[in-house]
């Protein structure tokens, strides 16, 4: 019943944190993400994924004064700046006060990927990054092992250059092929974002599955998404109000 | 209990929609589809997505004025004739007037598919288009990633040349290959229509998985196929009888 | 409770039917089988799937007047007639009599069995066909998308002819691979025919899966198979008697 | 609760019919196997399956006059005697008489195993036949449909120079790849031998999945193995004790 | 309630008969392995194959004057001598007086390795053999039917020349594969050693599938593995204290 | 109810141990790891795999006076420093008093790995290995068989050379494909590291699969960790609480 107290928060905060901004998020946290880590967030199709990296770098840029690097492997930048839109942001604003970078680059050439993200943090020296969706990595590497080490190097670059980072992953509802990918496994923390059907209707939730560097809350929270972004009820748990 | 208000449907209505026409679609969906999106269709075998598509475009050119295209990778223009037909829809009329156009092309060359969308869109100046079944894509391309990105650049050119489109989907009832499939994550908006047997019946049921742009009914909400086409009871959840 | 009334039987016999003339199946079809419609009998093993398309043909051609042509991709003509025989059909007296045609066919080439059944079709102005066992289809292409396409041609070129056919299909118990594979998408209608284990003793039933142009049952109902053939209780839901 | 009746059996006595001599098989056959019927036995490790072949042949030879071919794919001439010696089956002596015939033959050429299995039949006329472990055909094959066609073509020489035929087949755990394969279906029947894990301890039951030409039990019914072979108890539902 | 009894033994015992000599598995075996036969003991992680497989071979050689040889495809016989001095058993010395044979062999030529077999068997007069761990033969031959093939020939040359032999085999937890394998099917007798996770706590037991030439106890026996070797508890069912 | 007793501890005491020096491990062990075993961590996401392998060379390190060798396949040695810091235990010290050794090496020679390990654990005499993730050898390697052997000569080293050693697997949560993998088989020991959802909540748990030479607790038990590393409260059962 007791949940994350103002208390524990505190106590955690010593060590170097990142706000996401997001609220709930960073209770739930005990205090953010650990500075540098590189996060996998793995949703449901609807569960709030772009939202949630969106509003990541939007708080950076506005709140916390941390610029930001969208890597988008799927979409345009008129795209991006479009969702951003629907929920208030202006991207585009923060993109020509130098805060924000969009990079539309399809991934043809895993090392070209790197050296533009790399290029494009030092740049603007950028403190968050968002690559999305990270479920083209799977695609784009035959062997297991290959997705694997690339994505290792990836995440050591990051960290080089103090980066808090979130790659976007797919839950694909085949659970025989991989709930938990390579992803989960190399990334240092992990994001879970559910928009599950109970009965006759859709319920989102998020749950931390692991978070190198902090202690996390155990829970699932529920999920609301709204005209101002995405709000985790970090107070409360996905079931209380059944029981 | 308390379903989708009026209200909450006037709150969402300031942004530009595509209203699909359909018994209470536009309801759940909170004032209808946002205009220009690319929606996916999921359904079971018999759950009335060829209905849904066609009662789409038949609204859009006879109530909304928006013409509209119908790309069929399986069927021939009498069969979709006949189909809307037997709805009591006069597709033959529609064409004859330059309001609809029915494309029968086997999908061999995904470019020259994408060219003869195109074309037939601005050649009427359509805002409606549909393509069916989508999960051809699917069984064309080896290579997930590759049906991946053709499908994401139809969906850039169709927001482009400014067109709301339907893709629809089949959902295979093996559950281990890919109830969701990488179109429910590319789509921008996702819907899906069960037709599934409860002990000793078989149940129409429809679920709005996600729709970028707009609130959403997160509800299961009972379907009806009658003559006249397909009606989603908005007010109703699909148990609600049996509790 | 209510189950298929004859109101509702009439209210639908304005479209052109062919009864199939099987006790309880034009019930709960509203009717009969729309014209010329593809079905396909999905059906566990023992279930029926072969009882009910001899009795199609045999109906057909002594109590409506309208010839059949069996194709077999796997059995002579000679078993078929005796299977016939043990339903008390003589099937011999009606190929005799120029009003039942067998073919016994194996699947070596698509093109030259598509012709094969066209000119038998046109010798005797059949009106009914029966495929079976549909399955070879599946096994024969290694492409599903190359099936698929065969299978849509072919229902095409049948509807040309003017003949309701059916095609038998297997229910692999594996649910894992296909219970509903691309004969349920591609056909106008899908029976389902069930024979399963209910904790100590086996179970036949029957379910409308869909069937375009008419309206269906949504129940399962019971089936009896006697020496007289197959026996839908068009009146009864499968577990009735249980509750 | 009422069972098979004496009446049934008598009803359906008519047709032409090969008795077990199982006890309790017949039973639940209404008479036996309809007379040339190519029948699978499915069964679990442990079941019976073996035990059954061999009464089956034994009960022919000694019983009804009925001369029997053994073939066994895997096990050599001696080890089949001592099997059947275990049930106090002198197989050695009907081999001896000429009433028995045991062939031990690995597969390598389908066309030589027909051959010898054609030979074999007419040389003492046999009219039981059986085919031991049948698997063999499954992993013999790379496609399915060439083992379908193989199989069929056997049954039909079968059926030729008039034998009963049984082959065994295995029932394997993994449900996902294939609990009824092409033997099933390609079978005129299939008797289902389960040994299964009830909570703490193993129990034996026999189904009858389908069989083309006679009523069945529609039951499952617990088996007991003793010295003296295998025993259906066709009075009997497996769980009435447990109710 | 009442499981094995002492007359029931008795009654099986004029059958030449293998005397384990772990306590318990004789009994629930009627009075030990039937002469001469292939045994499979499938067993999840440490649940005992080896302890028993070991205990096998030990009271063989102190306790029935039966020598054994123990061929291990991944372990050395420093390995196993330590093994078995676990508990208690000098298999040094037993190899030392020629009682006992230990042949640590790579799996790299199936002929090679039985006739290495059949050398060891035949210089000590071994009447057991066990080989370690089975498994290994469905690794190294790539298709199914290979790999049962050369199975039946080692049984086969086995029975020959007169050893019970024990192959010993591992359930994957990947119940989808093979939870019984060829090995299963193939062998005389299989032994099914779980070590389960129920709940909160991890439980061992012992199930006999099948034994050719013997009744077998039907139930789920536990197991205790102690510094004395494993111990079936015969007079006991798995789940007896908990109901 | 009662758990492990510090007598039973002491009965088992007398074989050589390797103390893990992790609170309450050494307890649920009987007294440690048995000396020179190798022992797979197989863990979930976020089980604490990592800070179980820290916490066991870093006991060895300042507690037993048993030097260490962490093998990292993937990390670097700076960020394994990172992550033993979180926890406040200076592997760099460690490192420079030469009590400690990491080495960081990518797997793409599996000799060059072993050479490796072996000139570093006797350059520094160690006592304790660590190589962490382990699952990079089954993704190496193409056969299973092949992965197999390699980890089979790895062990076999390590045993001569006189280490302890922990290897890392992941719990691939696609149940279907390997659960309990070669690893679990191949190895002297498994502990089992779940992170699993409850309902609302991730619970974290610890059970002892197996373990070659010492009796081991039979409970799952629930597991903290903190600041301090991972506790394994031995006393309790993971579910206690909830009953």
């Amino acid at each position: 019943m007791a949940t994350v107290t103002a208390t524990a928060v505190k106590a955690e905060k010593q060590m170097e944190r990142t706000f996401s901004g997001i609220p709930g998020l960073d209770e739930i946290l005990f205090g953010g993400f650990p500075k540098n880590n590189l996060v996998v967030i793995s949703g449901d199709p609807g569960s709030g994924k772009t939202c949630m990296c969106l509003e990541f770098l939007y708080m950076g840029a506005t709140k916390y004064n941390e610029n930001g690097v969208y890597v988008s492997l799927e979409e345009s930048e008129d795209e991006i700046f479009r969702t951003a839109e629907g929920f208030g942001w202006d991207f585009k604003k923060l993109v020509s006060e130098g805060k924000m970078m969009i990079i539309s680059i399809e991934l043809y050439d895993f090392d070209k990927l790197k050296n533009t993200v790399e290029d494009a943090v030092s740049r603007i020296h950028a403190r968050r990054l968002v690559i999305d969706p990270g479920v083209v990595f799977r695609l784009y590497f035959d062997r297991e092992l290959d997705a694997r080490k690339r994505l290792l190097s990836l995440g050591r670059m990051l960290k080089k250059i103090g980066c808090t980072a979130i790659i976007t992953n797919e839950i694909s509802l085949d659970k025989t092929s991989s709930l938990f990918g390579l992803e989960e496994y190399v990334a240092d923390g992990v994001i879970l974002l559910y928009h599950t059907q109970l009965e006759q209707r859709f319920v989102r939730s998020v749950g931390i599955l692991k978070m190198r560097g902090t202690k996390i809350s155990e829970k699932l929270h529920p999920i609301a998404i709204t005209k101002q972004g995405i709000k985790i009820l970090a107070k409360h748990e996905l079931f209380e109000e059944a029981e």
